[in-house]
């Protein structure tokens, strides 16, 4: 191919989508055209991207014509209808969907970790990992490939934009409501009372509280993103059979998701081992001088592409165990940076 | 003794102290004359307690003449000064600080789990455990007695009254100052730049954040908040050689500590098996429905006596090992109400 490729943004207005958008018109350009693909609620809207005015074109088969790659950041439903309608108009579709991301022959790629696991994609799809797994996959890797990775036990601090921005739109309403009342919080109920019943897409309100759930129910009382969490780090990581426990818990947190990470490996690591390996790790801040006040935090990560990690201490009953506190902007590495790394790469494969 | 017991309260006019008043004026009294101690600034205040108006005396040794029991919620340096002074007076003390857990002849005390330990206290002074141990085991230790615990692996989301009334002033604070900004938490900086200076005892701004870490620098990274959960768990448990790996988060709520928790047992249990359990246990409440958004949280947990358990879930790689969640109302169960009951035991023992 001597022309750039052609790239579709299919969901460009959403909140993740806005990030793409922001994304393309920051980084170094490898892209001819870049069309804006939404539902016909968004189409005619004229939305800026690379310093142009563009677009959005409504999601039809006929959209994707001259498409070499597209990004999908669509509800699931909407992945598994149209990627397939993409791929059979000859795009390369990278979706950040859950819809694909466990078909055996969908790569689930995250570059740094497994970006040869791109090169089989049968179905002419790339998955994008889970946001809360993406900031974590990121400092565990390396460690993985020193140390030979056994198991995690998890606990997640997730941000509401996890939601999308009706999560964020939801928290800030929240927090003009409790903010100034300073009975709020020390009494039973007071909190629920002030917020009322606009809970947005969340089971109870997220100003003053933390709620343990995130994403739908699934058997044996777990939550769609913990199985993700075990899941997707398994197939990422390629160790099938990897010891997964997760409890995932939302947040009142803007943007930034964290995980306290509890991690077995196969042979003894101390801590500052650990941190030698994060410091020449790729897209991995380390941030562990708790006596300076430094550890990683969602109000330093937020608009950052790196992961965050710190805390990072060898448990004091097994030489082979690290406990550490990592975070990450789950809009960027978690959905939009991730994706259009891997589109980058198909530009870069398609222009070889 | 014929007549009732006389209390005394040192630390009366703390956040604490202040619910030590609340719960001797709620629950069944069993006290003669209750004296209120507090530093030489508060002495002579007049505070509310059982329907009285009593004023506060200034923490003297004679302050302690006559008194039967007292119950200490002040700094573990006024502690280990003073609790020695008042048991020279014939006082037994209960303290709610950290200066005593560990040592080896000072009963660490959680009435529902180890009452038998109060028997021994050859210094006449008895701990009470910190208040993010204190939830957590409450749902533990019933679990231990019939499956026999191994090994813990925590993660904490503590509330800022665990600082104190100033942790609490300072959220409402940050609260004000973040609220009706949408912008914040969506960029890089800009929630720092709102809250100022104003940190209060944390070393970061806890609105729209969370922080990983409480307590103070120990050996190896670990925070003293993450080691006292481990020594005493296995302090109270009776088990000196249980693995514990805990994180300690700090979260932007107000009063209720939870814990994400990993649990592996000596024999196989099923999350039925647990929750059966835990119906029966006292101290416990079981909210286990996610389908109808039941599960343990803080601004349901605050104001109440028990522990609030549920999410619970066997692992999926161990059949001897759960995860679930656990709420506690940090300043009662957690702190005033497990002290109140310890100096009720004593009482009844002077009683008897």
């Amino acid at each position: 191919m001597t022309r750039q490729p052609t790239l579709a943004v299919v969901g460009a207005t959403g909140s993740v989508g806005t990030v793409m958008r922001e994304l393309l018109s920051s980084r170094r350009n490898v892209w001819g055209e870049i069309r804006l693909i939404a539902s016909a609620r968004s189409a005619g809207r004229t939305l800026r991207c690379r310093g142009e005015d563009l677009t959005v074109v409504e999601l039809t088969p006929e959209a994707f014509d001259g498409v070499d790659v597209a990004m999908f950041d669509v509800p699931d439903a909407v992945s598994l209808q149209w990627a397939p309608i993409a791929v059979e108009r000859g795009v390369t579709v990278v979706d950040n969907s859950a819809a694909f991301r466990m078909h055996p022959e969908v790569p689930l790629v995250v570059p740094e970790v497994n970006k040869e696991a791109m090169r089989s994609r049968p179905r002419g799809i790339i998955s994008n990992a889970n946001c809360t797994t993406m900031a974590m996959i990121m400092a565990i890797a390396p460690l993985h490939r020193e140390y030979g990775l056994r198991e995690l036990v998890l606990a997640s601090y997730q941000a509401v934009s996890g939601a999308g921005q009706i999560g964020v739109d939801v928290l800030h309403d929240q927090l003009m409501k409790v903010a100034g009342d300073r009975t709020l919080g020390s009494r039973p109920g007071n909190v629920r009372q002030a917020v009322g019943d606009d809970l947005g897409p969340f089971p109870a309100p997220l100003a003053l509280n933390v709620v343990p759930w995130s994403g739908d129910l699934e058997a044996d009382g777990w939550s769609s993103e913990e199985l993700k969490m075990r899941n997707e780090s398994r197939k990422i990581l390629g160790l099938p059979a990897l010891k997964v426990s997760a409890t995932c818990v939302r947040v009142p947190v803007v943007t930034g998701h964290s995980v306290a990470v509890h991690a077995v490996f196969g042979s003894e690591l101390t801590a500052e081992d650990a941190r030698g390996v994060l410091r020449n790790a790729p897209a991995v801040i380390l941030v562990d001088d708790p006596a300076a006040g430094e550890f990683p935090m969602p109000i330093d990560a937020v608009g950052t592409d790196p992961s965050w990690v710190g805390r990072i201490r060898r448990a004091m009953d097994d030489p082979r165990a690290l406990d550490m506190f990592i975070t990450g902007d789950n809009m960027r590495k978690g959905a939009a940076l991730n994706t259009v790394q891997i589109a980058e790469l198909l530009a870069k494969e398609l222009t070889r």
